[in-house]
């Protein structure tokens, strides 16, 4: 019976993505007359900005995640499915996935980025990014494992290596990462271990540019800087990566032996561009008209971290507030042309700030007319990011193992699951 | 220098496993003069009683299990490895694991059980069980798949195999399972799908014998079992099953057509009878001493689900309770010798009841002098449970989500992660 409902004379809105675009998009479809599927290749929402607390086993992967089809159940005129895109039948107006294929009259492509590795994506099995839930617990795995194998170690050079993390990229995801893993060896571990002295660990933040939080004013930068100096982060400004390997990465200025290396340098958009035949630039994202569409396909919209529009001043608008706000504008002239009404103008881009943690009592954020540093400025974030989380489950646990954690200097979510790499 | 100390005149106790039994007889060796290792495959103890409701997209994996080595933290004379191992020198008194070899004057096999297929080993494939976390979280992945396939099938024959969750064996685990998974069929997903009614889910389970909770009086057997019917599984006894694949199981009086199938049915001693060379029992236990060491090795000691020790009127001694009785027995005894003093008498099990919880409301126990039933069951079940968990936050956090859910019908942890299986 469903699925007649969904071969009614309803238009037909396809969304590719359930993260912040493709789920802002649907839920502001609620009260359009027309049909929405949300497509996805995973059963939840994850929520981001969280992921490094994941990777640093502060929470766990439900904390931050929810299925889609419970954030949309109310939603009477949405659907569900999980599916792998494949490929896009632009004229004919489908959607190929590895479970089916979905006909639409409005298409939504929210399908994200990954990291990029600039060409040698051989690196990515030495050193994991940091955008799914699985390269989270990835990261967790290396982590963990790396003081339990110093632990057993009876060789020096060994031990040292493995009690070294390199973290490429001084993005906030790297100056994140190296905040937590520093607290995590410094605070958390050492009454632990026997053997080796969890304090001795090496936190190595390498940046290819000439300084860390490039998209932030210089000041927050400098903050930021010493603040991780001080916490016990060696930072390597102006020093590219040369090769990444098992056994640690090569530099412009030598070599630094490192048993865990995490990736967060770069980005690079999902084939959206591909599927659609549609023109990109280097980063991969399709370049989308002023009404977010694609040139020649007013029916076929691109949004979040896999499109780029240019501001009115000329600059990108990278990041999590565009991708809502694209999903949001997207919607609304969807909703409009089924109304027959006049879409709104041209998609503009209100900026909302930039805002990094640095450790447990730290944080930098950038808003339009203001800058906060410090216990301030993290107090601010921990309060924005339990507001953003979905549901108040996921709130009040997250808040309750931030505020218990935060007292106790535990971490609550140190598994070591699934294969465990060779030991 | 650590090394140094463990090469110390001092006694070495070298403890394998960091389940119930292992953990137990390691803190209680706390204040004996001697050096403890304890070597685990993983890094975490796991409280298996619930093992269940992670599969069963109740909580996180993190939420019942816990790191070995924390635990720990604060005892001086333990300390914890990684380790699996493969090997045991009997003579020369060393434990051969993957990550070394471990030299020791009193060995304690706290080892565990593995699920037993009868010969059948081909069949986990099709039919995973429950013992550890992993095996937890491939039981959630099919049960939420096969839900996520059930909505994109357009096949009713296939629609109503994914719809079919067979349970094979009716101790607590598959009595919990059933419960938990009706739970999840006709509470939590009816809202949160349009093309299938989650309702009409069946939830088979198979009992080879002649009632469910074979360990458990009459009057509770009867209990669960109208109880199980009232919610709507569908009870089937002294039905056999002969073989199981990817689609279903054949049972003595036909086919059941299910995607999903959960081995509940039997377990099996983890391997250490064979490397001690010891006699076992007919489930690959070790037959052990009245004082729980092994016939001829009066250092080495198998306790928990990988010891049977018969009581004095002659019946094995299975379950939670026992493994850790055992756990401290032994420890007494090695501190005892360590002090010169003479080592209490034989183990004596104190039985102190078997409980099993049916759903959301109601739960069977098994006591000493009295049985309960229902609410009140359920209602002491609760509160043992987060009395044993180990560590406040864990006890907070999982009491919090209990009381959310039980309100909300929710599920908190419904992630499908890692490989999809095929779709």
């Amino acid at each position: 019976m469903a699925v007649e409902a969904t071969t009614s004379a309803r238009r037909k809105v396809v969304i590719v993505g359930g993260g912040f675009a493709g789920l802002t998009a649907a839920t502001k479809l609620a009260k359009a007359d027309v049909d929405v599927t949300v497509l996805d290749r995973h059963n939840y929402h994850c929520f981001q900005p969280l992921l490094y607390q994941v990777a640093t086993a502060e929470l766990s992967p439900a904390d931050i995640a929810w299925p889609i089809r419970h954030v949309l159940r109310r939603q009477k005129n949405a659907r569900v499915l999980l599916g792998d895109v494949t490929a896009i039948d632009v004229e004919g107006r489908k959607v190929v996935a590895d479970t089916g294929t979905f006909e639409f009259d409005e298409l939504i492509l929210a399908t994200g980025a990954r990291h990029s590795y600039f060409g040698n994506d051989d690196w990515e099995k030495s050193a994991p990014g940091l955008k799914r839930i699985e390269d989270a617990t990835i990261i967790r795995r290396r982590l963990l494992m790396a003081f339990e194998r110093a632990e057993l170690s009876e060789n020096p050079a060994e031990r040292e290596s493995l009690l070294t993390f390199a973290i490429v990229g001084a993005g906030p995801t790297g100056v994140e990462l190296a905040g937590a893993i520093i607290e995590v060896a410094r605070q958390v571990m050492p009454s632990e271990f026997r053997h080796i002295d969890p304090r001795t660990a090496r936190v190595i933040l390498i940046e290819a540019g000439p300084r860390v939080l490039p998209a932030f004013p210089e000041a927050l930068t400098d903050y930021t800087r010493r603040s991780l100096e001080k916490m016990g982060v060696e930072v390597m400004t102006d020093t590219r990566v040369t090769h990444v390997d098992d056994k640690g990465v090569d530099l412009a200025n030598g070599r630094l032996d490192a048993a865990t290396v995490i990736w967060a340098a770069g980005v690079i958009a999902s084939p959206a561009g591909r599927w659609l035949g549609a023109e990109t630039d280097r980063a991969g994202r399709v370049i989308v008209q002023p009404n977010l569409t694609v040139p020649g396909h007013e029916n076929i919209f691109v949004v979040g971290d896999t499109a780029t529009a240019k501001r009115p001043d000329g600059q990108d608008v990278p990041g999590v507030a565009p991708a809502k706000q694209m999903g949001a504008y997207v919607a609304d002239v969807i909703a409009s042309r089924v109304r027959g009404a006049v879409p709104p103008p041209a998609f503009h881009y209100r900026h909302q700030g930039d805002v990094a943690t640095i450790g447990r009592r730290s944080a930098v954020i950038k808003m339009p007319y203001m800058n906060l540093t410090g216990f301030t400025a993290w107090l601010v974030w921990c309060v924005a990011h339990i507001y953003f989380l979905i549901g108040a489950r996921n709130r009040i646990a997250v808040a309750f193992k931030w505020v218990w954690d935060f007292m106790t200097f535990q971490r609550g979510a140190r598994l070591i699951t699934d294969q465990r790499d060779q030991i």
